[in-house]
């Protein structure tokens, strides 16, 4: 642990990142599955002194956002209510072990429409760090993909849509897990489904079962089935998100493999989209807040 | 067994109902969670057996609806295309006991928009036997809903929604769970869930998240959540089959806590709405299917 100054962690309802920092850079990468899903409050401190031995004596910053700032996580670390920029200031959880000084970022909350984030405030916050004056829409695809109106280095509104969990049930526990492949793409079929569903957005839940019926009468491949079930569900939020995208230039914050799909369907609406990787943005982040709160001990 | 003369099953994916009939009397009823999900095609035959003890030698005509003449359960009966009147011919089935007489009826197909069912359309003929010279539309609640377009006897055209697999998915295995209730209800947040869901179908995929942030940020009751999610569900099914109901009178065949809320969402939109009791009508069809066999022979 020679070196480190400071710990940067993500700490996720499925998952755990940990990095090991020295002011700017990073020393080492770890990972762990212990999610918040997982975990009782008691359980975090053991997790966390697992993936780090060797600590020094000295308190050594532990700079944490995500899920593990919720209710049910380590600790709760209240939301701050839109309008706002990312926050910055941690509340200090006391750790039995001394040699960790552990804080959690909170989330971000909107009263009306009733929405939540934990974890995409930081990422929002590192793409800010490094394009400093964007005014837009950053689009976090995901379980629950967000989308945020930024404006003026203030996160002004957002948007959940549950379309990656819808996405992963329907595939994987409804009838439509017979017909559609794990794996597999279909560029010509997403898109088609994709301006389907922003035409006639009600239509989804009949166009779902007729990825069953297709697949049953007419042969159709579970492959296109897989891209025809996400641009079904990607359209229906597009068409819903559209007040979000609509002349504006947006950023897509996500891992390649659902940031690509997203871009498709956006580009094909003449929508100017930068790509960006989430979890980049993730350390960004938690950077940008760390050196704040240097600046402001 | 006695007076006895002829068995009238329901074999669905989940369960199984069997009637022993004497004419059109019922003489006793059994029911199984044997469904087409969990047999192999030779698991059939012991179950029915188990289940109809002290057979009579001669053969006993059983003539069977629902999943288990698809592909994957005892025996495949080949789809009817529509347009078509309710299936009363039979595949015959080749059972290993000679005191069984087994015959599945087929399901009914759509070539496009891509539509397929086994079991409603027996459910549609027992409607049809009781109400002759019906002409409108029948609508079938349950996991995949159906909505059936009936004309001269005949059923012109159907589309399956995945309403209430999304309902059950949703409510049980999503991150919705920890705000929806098992139980209970919310009659005034139905009703402005449909009415929200039909005006703006393509949000439900955001208005279903804000059932979790209001949950977490409003104390939104359980019940209440549980209430909206139907809400939203069937208020998006009924923005897309407005074809099928505008103007028709509307037959809602099913259980009665799903017909219940089906019948609310169409009179509030002014239709006239008839409900009449699922399981009695798939009875009542297989009895018309027996009738007509009888008198084909």
């Amino acid at each position: 642990m020679s070196g480190i100054d400071w710990i940067a962690v993500d700490w996720g309802s499925s998952h755990l990142r940990v990095w090991g920092m020295a002011g700017d850079a990073v020393v080492f990468r770890r990972t762990s599955d212990a999610g918040m899903g997982r975990l009782e409050p008691d359980g975090y401190e053991p997790v966390l002194l697992a993936l780090l031995p060797d600590l020094p004596d000295a308190p050594l910053p532990v700079l944490i956002c995500g899920m593990a700032g919720s209710r049910q996580g380590w600790r709760e670390a209240p939301y701050i209510a839109v309008p706002c920029a990312p926050p910055v200031k941690a509340i200090a959880v006391p750790a039995r072990d001394t040699r960790l000084a552990v804080r959690i970022l909170p989330g971000i909350m909107q009263g009306s429409p009733a929405d939540v984030m934990r974890g995409e405030e930081t990422q929002v916050a590192g793409f800010l760090a490094l394009n400093p004056g964007f005014d837009g829409v950053i689009c976090l695809p995901g379980t629950h993909t967000k989308w945020v109106h930024v404006s003026a280095g203030e996160i002004v509104s957002f948007r959940t849509f549950l379309t990656g969990e819808l996405f992963a049930l329907l595939s994987t526990q409804s009838v439509l897990r017979h017909s559609v492949a794990a794996e597999g793409w279909d560029d010509a079929a997403f898109a088609e489904a994709v301006a389907r569903a922003q035409t006639r957005p009600a239509a989804v839940a009949a166009d779902l079962f007729s990825l069953r019926a297709e697949g049953l009468l007419h042969g159709l491949s579970p492959d296109t089935a897989r891209a025809r079930l996400s641009g079904l569900l990607i359209g229906m939020e597009l068409a819903a998100a559209k007040p979000y995208w609509l002349g504006q230039p947006v950023a897509v914050l996500g891992a390649p493999q659902i940031a690509g799909p997203y871009r498709a369907a956006l580009q094909a609406q003449g929508v100017p989209v930068t790509l960006a990787d989430a979890e980049r943005m993730t350390l960004e982040g938690l950077k940008a807040a760390h050196r704040a709160m240097k600046g402001t001990e």
